[in-house]
């Protein structure tokens, strides 16, 4: 089959381009419930420019084996194309999204539905992903898609989606009518997040970004206020929560000093969740005690989760903005993305 | 000042008039933090017919002493008129709505926020209430009405969209987006049941009700699918449930068979709530075990959920349809109450 | 291999002996995942009388072919004899406990964690179970067994210890130190959930049973209070509780009036647990609105409930009274069973 | 009356006394609800010690008002001297224990219960405490005390026995049987922690402490492993809990690094529980992230929740170790308290 494929690390992100497309081993059914998708759609992710970088090295890499070459992608949608003798359930062209977690089913994480912290491949970071015109993977980790859903349309929901939305869900499950949430970054999570939201729980929703284009496509989504990150955002938002804060901070951000203003949004006993990264959180411990605050880590979601996102996808209740581009021009996503060229997500299709 | 007051029962409900608007004397401060409050509204309830009839006599007047005369009325709204020595954050002219329950503050329930599981008065059913110009109550009861709302339109909260809160508030702190919840009745409650729903929860909502009238009020609402209650209402919800029925029932009406209806449309592991009442529930122990299904009782509401439901109306996420009477009215009221004339719910306007 | 065969029913329980010692062909490994397990122990169960008449034949053989000849036993232990070839973490030799319920592992049931409730086998009742000395079965069933359990001394936790286990968790992650929990019926699943209790909550707990035998263990499990069910058990309890009931009522009998009592024990805002079946539940509406209590069905329990379990048992927090028979001697267990003869759980050891 | 005052700071804390014992003026009912407690224990806290530094002006006096002269004593037990005119359900010569803050029972924050975060007095730090003969507060306040427990053996309970047990019932109630949780530093709080969490979870118990006299104490409480903090804690920690850490970490410490270390104990989806506070928490947000950890802030505790640690304590299942000085001794303790010289808790008996 074609696929692209990265050799080298780039930690500069100079290089004009950064993976190949190359013919490769077509995939092949291991194990009885393995299953090959023909790739309908591979979401172009900013962790796959960390990978070019090196930065995830150390946590795929970390005994000094070669990761490289690899064949990137991890938010994948596509077709059954071949299953394994014991798959059920699924058949030969049935649409599916790929949950991107390959779990074994019998750990104590996967027994309580915790599938991301199931021991487990992650292809696309640590095994060959989406990249290309087949993916292995399992029965486990499809989801099938209803009819009203295209792969090539849906397949950034498999990561970026699942993981705004398991934020957002946490937060929403605890949110009342009454009370608010501030949104901190409406690009390609946050603006899914704020749907999810809006559709989830009837508090305030009030969005933070420093560029209007976000903020006008997070009003489409159901903010009810939108605040620019101007210098000025902490009193902002103060000032449209009685001076207190909100009961729910959800930060997209994770630096340039969002930790220390989202939780100075935060309301005494609310929460600041935390799904950017980058900078350090650094807090008195005096004043989470004081204000009883609490700072929430979260990672991509589960299966049920991804099942979740895609009846909301399904009836309309969350939409994605994409741009389409063919496998052959992976760089020139990557390019795009890494210049910040894109609005929504990027996505290959082969 | 003026008030219409009951002195006789009637249980067959067959007498043309049932109270009689008369001069009594003007309700009084007694406690530190007393407050007398304007009548602006005062819904009328099915519960003051079946005050009328005699059935709550055994609960609200047990030994046999001397209820009546009363003067019903538990779902008020106004404006402070005066206030006791202690009383803080109210003053003379703001608008509130009164929870019914009069509740001390410090007894367990109370602390824990179960306003409705704490001792205390309910004006309107075992003490005098809002057919009339003044009501007593306390401050612990008052919450402060946003400039959006007028007492008239919103006084029926404080009961009748306050318990339709409370049980719909509990099932969307569970449902999941690719979970069902079935509504059953779109009336007085359920109608605004369903508008708590929409805005709290991503849930399918499902509607059964025997009006077509009632039917087309909750697709207005936010209801995803409505079911004609023709004797086909089970099968209807299982075929919109992948055989399986909905996580979630709310059953508002509890007589004529809906209890049994209600159970069979919920799914494995899904809970029925009760909140309409009449008949009695009857399933065999087995049938609940190997369901695992549970039946959720449900009372009224909080003062803190009442200030939720304030906050949706606020917004404009709930709407209610009233009929409105001059307290001069009252009987008309009741009777076209009893005589199902009144879409909605009718409010007293002093 | 050997096994007890079940060939015909015996709705009146009459005859002096149900199953018959056979020599049956080996279990095989089919799936890339099966596990042949060598029985250590099989419990008996109530549940196998049940079958022997016939009662669960609606549900097990519904479309009326033909489950019989069955070889029963649903609570089972023992040693890895075999395994398939993509089994891992388990080898021959291995001590485990069998989760009753043979699953997939992938639909949305499973996914959740909620194993009892996915589709799939329950050997024993629909299909061949450990009443035998070899049981097929699948890796996912297996929790592997600490040094300090023997199979035979635990077979009957993985169905009867962990339906207890399983309602006493749902109650003790609701209960507070300064509130109360009853338990009606202290015999072999009640004494396990008192012990249950003791080790995961400090409400006080109250046990109501008609044998003064079965009150002595339950006294020596944990509970606080010993109420002798003697007709007097409702004022008793109330008594215990300031006159308003327990804030839980575990029912692990279910008929004879135990669901009428102890839905009367149960305190407003409080839950009422039905494990044990029989009758038939029968109360009016009004009543589960003006207490807003809950009645919550139990269903066995969770492959990770049953990890949870082993691990107090473990530890000694929780203990088993068994009666062990060969598996000759099944008829005689079968029947010592039905006359009321064994104190405790009766395990067959092969 | 005789009281305790402080009149100046002393940054240092070098001071040979701080307060000074002189006849004051009997405080007086004030509000129809207020209450004069006779002392019979006031608590000695290192809280008391902050305050004669000043660390905790900026909190109570920031507006720069004359805060001193102050009576201290933020933890009070005792008997009911006289009530204000609208008292109910307290008479003259009941022993209590009082809650420490005094609030009004009206706004959000109570009507839900959380009345550590409503508007109000905290006698002892910005207003008058119970270092005195008597003290002023609410019928709100006060928790009844059984027969079992004197004033003076219990006062401690109030602050800093609540604080303890709020932290360790937020675990309690997420931690099932099969995991474990860790305490670091068995002190003060952290020796009512442990037998919290013995008394409300089945959970694995880990203290961590560089004193072998506090390891013992622990050891007594229920904790199943003592881990010496003598800088191998965290591996030994991880070595208990198959090398991934505890499910939850509370942290009664807060300083010298037990942060970085307490958040190092803590396994991916667990959650680390801040009580004790003095250094900054600063960790990647990556690193929360990639583990989905979760940082819990905690604040004293509700009048519901010291209820329920007045039955823990009633039936012996939480123990409270005291040291008993004389009113006149208040700058003993309080140098006794700054000198390490104290094991469990100081407590003044007028």
């Amino acid at each position: 089959m074609k696929a692209q494929v990265l050799h080298d690390y780039d930690p500069a992100l100079k290089a004009s381009s950064w993976v190949s497309l190359e013919e490769v081993p077509d995939p092949k059914i291991v194990k009885a419930a393995d299953v090959i998708v023909r790739i309908g759609g591979a979401g172009v992710c900013r962790t796959d420019l960390h990978i070019i970088e090196g930065i995830w090295r150390p946590h795929m890499d970390p005994t000094g084996g070669a990761l490289l070459p690899l064949i990137m992608g991890h938010e994948n949608a596509g077709w059954i194309e071949e299953v394994g003798p014991e798959v059920e359930g699924f058949k030969v062209g049935d649409p599916v999204i790929v949950h991107p977690k390959v779990t074994g089913g019998t750990c104590l994480a996967c027994r309580r539905g915790h599938d991301m912290h199931a021991d487990g491949k992650f292809p696309g970071l640590d095994s060959n992903g989406g990249y290309a015109e087949y993916l292995q993977t399992s029965a486990r980790n499809l989801v099938a898609l209803p009819r009203t859903l295209a792969p090539k349309d849906v397949a950034p929901y498999s990561d970026a989606g699942l993981t705004a939305y398991r934020a957002c869900k946490k937060a929403a499950q605890q949110l009342l009518p009454d009370q608010s949430v501030v949104v901190i970054g409406a690009g390609g999570l946050g603006h899914i997040g704020v749907q999810v939201l809006r559709a989830m729980c009837a508090a305030k929703i009030i969005v933070v970004d420093i560029s209007d284009a976000s903020l006008q496509l997070a009003g489409h989504g159901g903010a009810d206020h939108l605040v620019k990150a101007d210098g000025g955002e902490v009193e902002a938002v103060l000032s449209l929560t009685n001076g207190k804060g909100a009961e729910a901070v959800i930060d997209f951000v994770g630096e340039k000093g969002t930790t220390h203003r989202g939780l100075a949004m935060t309301r005494p006993m609310g929460s600041y969740y935390i799904v950017g990264y980058g900078e350090d959180i650094q807090v008195p411990t005096v004043d989470l005690i004081i204000s009883e605050k609490n700072i929430i880590g979260n990672l991509v979601g589960t299966w049920a989760e991804l099942t979740e996102l895609m009846s909301l996808a399904d009836r309309g209740l969350v939409e994605l903005a994409t741009k389409h581009y063919s496998l052959a021009q992976a760089n020139e996503a990557l390019q795009d993305l890494n210049a910040g060229r894109i609005k929504g997500r990027a996505v290959l299709v082969p």
